[in-house]
């Protein structure tokens, strides 16, 4: 499981958290501690949750200095309990302290969606409904949050406008109409790429299944009209519950047997989940 | 109020938001709109809030192509209800639809931070009491996120570990006791920064106090304790509440006399303020 | 018709260019020509082709300087005579010296292979066959030298690796067989992307139309073999001829039925068309 | 023998050649081949020619991840048959998967340069001839392909427009004249660097050498005019033929006694050489 | 000691100096010096100084190339007389005579800074006065010319205009005097920064003082009139004498009482001091 | 007279500039200034001098807003007395004083570096010597220190180690004599590149002659030696005097008849020069 295979852009987005964070340098750290004292901490969870960041937290302190020993006890994707020592880590006093709060926000901020993904996941258990995210993440950061997404055991939407066509209602008033929306994007956009189109109707899912769109969304639809539309799609398409999913009942939506759930929640709107990391200098 | 006075930092983010979102093209909206089409759209709340990232929402558009009118009808600090039209748009529709995500990523980022900041300052108006933030920002977006503090009506916190000392009980340790740490940081840092100390009990507190502490953090107090330590400072320091302060009682804190109460739930776990974006195509 | 959506990326690629090319400064004509002195000049086709580049010659004066006038007689995709004027420029002699090299290069390279595709396109019209390119384009020039593809009148098979799933021998083998692979493929990629498969063998071809996938890779096969493989998937699948495609005769390939027709050649071994810049100081 | 002595460049472009291929990933791979699998591969050529491109495409592994094992059997400059392994991988199956395409473009580019090159050295062979490049060069990779040509055996031409003075019609012209042009350029130019002049015609040539011109470029000229100025010039300044001379007959030009060949098409019209890249999965 | 806790800043200016220096390669070295020489070099003082810079001379080479032995004699901060050896390297010709000048440039820019923040603080010992600098750098070298300032053993005023406030005449203008400027400083600025205020007369003191300013320029003042705002301030403020002090006795200065002497000279106007580099081809 | 004819770089450099001096925000004068407010301002020198980066100058204001009026009275080149008005400013009064710094460092050291030029052109006026600059100067500002020796009166020696060949002893030790060493750099260098040979004795002067090298340095040579050199050159090559030049006799230095006397010191240790900005809030 790697949030990223080519680890520039996770980098770089480290490079940045710190040099926001450290600036000239930690002026504090710097004045009061001496540069050959030693430190050792550990991570501890305030509360419940799926663990997601560990290896990114301990690339900080490596771009920070190779003078950090990083022992992880639970690996992304891992429930961990209130109390749990989630990782340790010993050595060079400043280089410990400076790097703190960039590898602590991170890790809060993706366990955070990772452990809502999970909520997520086990809301639908037992029904077949994939929970997938959605283009609503924090700039700068969607590799990485939708990294989380996967490791709370949900799946990806498209990454961005390039890679999936969807037809939403702008675009079908635009070309006059679904079908003709369907066919302008069956003849531009490349052809390894599916053509999802947004229903609100029956009438609208009618003519995008004729269309032959490849995946629905039946879009802020309530329970019974989307259990009415599965049946007409009738697995000819996939189909995708949208519209404020966050606040919904999870359950009763996939009892609709709809295949996926997007829900934008999972990213933009996620509570750091609390972590702290105390240090003991030796 | 401006969120950055150079404002290169600011288009970065708009920059690597867009390259990030939009990849090599918005394949729907390529294929499906002519480019000679042209569109009208309106930011909608969908809830009460305080507005923040009207001015970056119009730089995404500045950056995407010179073929947008944005005629904002709310100001950045400006309260709005649900239901209020806050921005109007008309424009090239293909522009128009790509950059629709990117900006409203942000205003309801931005939004949602500057309203919460507005609660809290609204739970201790009357008190004298300063809302202020942390450096539990996300990361790449601080420059901004302080500035939704503030225009929530918050103050900022130090930005950086460079730009102001704050000695806290790893630091203590380290050095030896609090006179000792705070005495490295006179010697050390620059004479325009400022000394804070994080004491947890009243005996630290006195020797903050006597080693010439310019603020003093109290971590983690009841409010009893704490208007006894706001007592003992008697204005020779300024007073800081921490701790968990997203969950705590505002108005109780203040009410013990503190200068600043410092919340770092306000930037790290603000979920997002809900916007809507709707077009017409013409 | 957009080479890309987002300039900044092009844009990047005509500033290191440039930089590449001018270094600090084009000695020979800040040494010999004055200043204030102007220049006329005119690109003129030295052999029959189809035109690509000429907005983004345009952008290379618009970041050299303000001082040009741009007057393109001929729109990307057109097609052009040896001897036409493809545009006229006007400005300052010293702009339109030392930026002459890095607009000729791209506009060449890029006509290169837009006629290329236009050749290609031609000799299948008829048949219902696509022509489409692949993955084996210049380092840094993926994304201009697909809309090239375009221009000529072919179609864009996946841009990169994280946007198309292409199961080859390889994976097959890793997978234990082409069934487990596909099974693997849609169970981790996003929902929104097709799955292909390359087959050598009818055996290979059947057994992936069975796991489900949605196109197949005909590679290396002779149009016997080839048209038999089109009749076996019988439209239940999109099917691509593959392998050297270069060399083939094109008409005899799309004349099995093939959907696609993809060529590394159009982008790795396009030879520079020849057009020139003439310039008369005035 | 270096492409660049500074590796920054070289490596930037690696790292660009890499985002712009896998993007946020290697989907195929990443879903079908399990993180611990090992593979081997041999780069096998696919035609004669001569190497280049070795180093870089061991680069390209190195820079996406520590699990590579790269043997190479032949060094740039040397010389192979078809059917030769020029080079064994081995490593984690995934790595070697992702990073097969980018190395590949690279090493076939630059061999088609370098042997392109070689085969011009071959064409004047005794006649004491030199074979060099111009500034016709794919954008971005100019560095690597003056490399590529020195590895086939020619030498370069200037690198960039600050590091040569050369004299063209339109200098000539805005300067009034062959005598003032090269004046103006002496008095400007850094004492370092030589000063070229460009004739068509005896006329010419005889004022650019009477004017102090360190190199005379022969433009477009036949043979027996050719033969004619070197023989004018006898020795006083170097000659440099230019002119298409990527379609001429390069041994009669040589025979002529001029030192230098300069021709574009080493760089701008060098078709890719075809090197495969065969794995076994283990 | 340190220049800058995250490295990262240096490393991009030294990566930029050896692109600025070495281009496209070191010709004269890579024409004439084999690559498989090895040689031995020496950093010899020629005059007498204060050491800056020493550990960023190892970071050039370390950059260029891992084939290089670095023997360090003195340590920055450590006083050198002419005459003495700092620094001996052995290792890869090319590599060592490629790097020679941009390590030097910067060793002895650095030593010059140090070298005359020396001489100011020898010149004000025992007086208890501080010898700071100012925001008068070199463009891009900020970060470690304040390190050498503190090297040289003086003390750093504000990084930059955003973690300092420095209330000066145009700001008092603007105001509508001290007493509103200190006011607006003090309910808009960060509560951990201190508030300076510039005076030039005995009048604007007391303003100063009254309203609060935690630091008092005395800018441009005789020794007489020093002394009398030093004695009126009485430990109230911290004091800081400025204005051309690079041209003032500063043990005159010193004596007034001031706790700080700013002088825009230690950086803006340092001459390099004079330290060679020889080298043995081995 | 332009200090880079592609831009880019020095607007780079102003970039970071300003981003260094600026950090988040000017926060004096974002808090005491209305943003409303307009101010004028003027540049008066405060010494003597000749004027060099009133462009750049301009640029950074351009850079920071564009609502400032920039009336320059002096073009670089041009030489002041002490007490001219170089230039009016007049606009928002928060642009103008949070962007006077960077402005006035770069004009201070620009204008140091022309003045210290001229002066040296000055003192060899009537000899036929020219003034050069060399590869000692600031790291990240050689383009336009450069520019800086040419806005004096100066010319320019190599730009960088790959725009000429220059042997030193090392090289000459390497490659087993000085005949061997520019054979060396005869065969591999281009051919647009000049080979300067350095000397210390009569001996290596004639073997360097013979050598055919294009230009000798005489290196830390006495005038009688100098002179001597000279007439044994002969006008065979070009003649440069070198080493240690900023504290030499430049007159006598030139009479001995060398073509080029090289001075590090132009760059490496020019004082700011004395220009003041002094702003009336309007």
């Amino acid at each position: 499981m790697k949030y990223s295979q080519y680890m520039d852009s996770v980098d770089r987005l480290i490079a940045s958290a710190l040099e926001e964070d450290i600036g000239t340098g930690d002026i504090t750290t710097l004045s009061v501690i001496d540069k050959d004292r030693r430190a050792y901490g550990r991570y501890i969870a305030k509360e419940d949750g799926i663990l997601c960041g560990m290896e990114i937290a301990q690339r900080v302190y490596k771009m920070l200095g190779d003078d950090i020993e990083f022992t992880a006890h639970f690996a992304d994707g891992q429930a961990f309990k209130k109390g749990d020592v989630l990782a340790e880590v010993r050595g060079g006093a400043i280089t410990l302290l400076s790097g703190e709060r960039v590898g602590l926000n991170l890790m809060q901020h993706l366990s955070a969606i990772a452990t809502r993904t999970r909520d997520a996941v086990e809301a639908v258990k037992g029904t077949g409904a994939t929970i997938v995210d959605t283009r609503k993440t924090t700039p700068g950061m969607r590799v990485i949050e939708k990294y989380a997404v996967r490791v709370g055991g949900g799946s990806n939407h498209r990454f961005n406008l390039a890679d999936g066509v969807l037809i939403k209602d702008n675009h079908i008033g635009a070309a006059g109409g679904i079908t003709a929306a369907v066919r302008a994007a069956k003849s531009h956009a490349p052809h390894t790429i599916k053509i999802e189109v947004e229903v609100e109707t029956e009438e609208q899912l009618r003519e995008a299944l004729a269309a032959g769109a490849d995946i629905i969304m039946l879009d802020n639809m309530n329970e019974e009209m989307m259990a009415k539309c599965v049946k007409i799609v009738d697995g000819k398409a996939i189909t995708e519950a949208s519209g404020n999913m966050g606040e919904r009942d999870l359950y009763a939506v996939a009892k609709t047997g709809v295949d996926l759930i997007s829900i934008g929640a999972l990213t933009h709107s996620a509570r750091a989940l609390d972590i702290s990391l105390k240090f003991v200098i030796e």
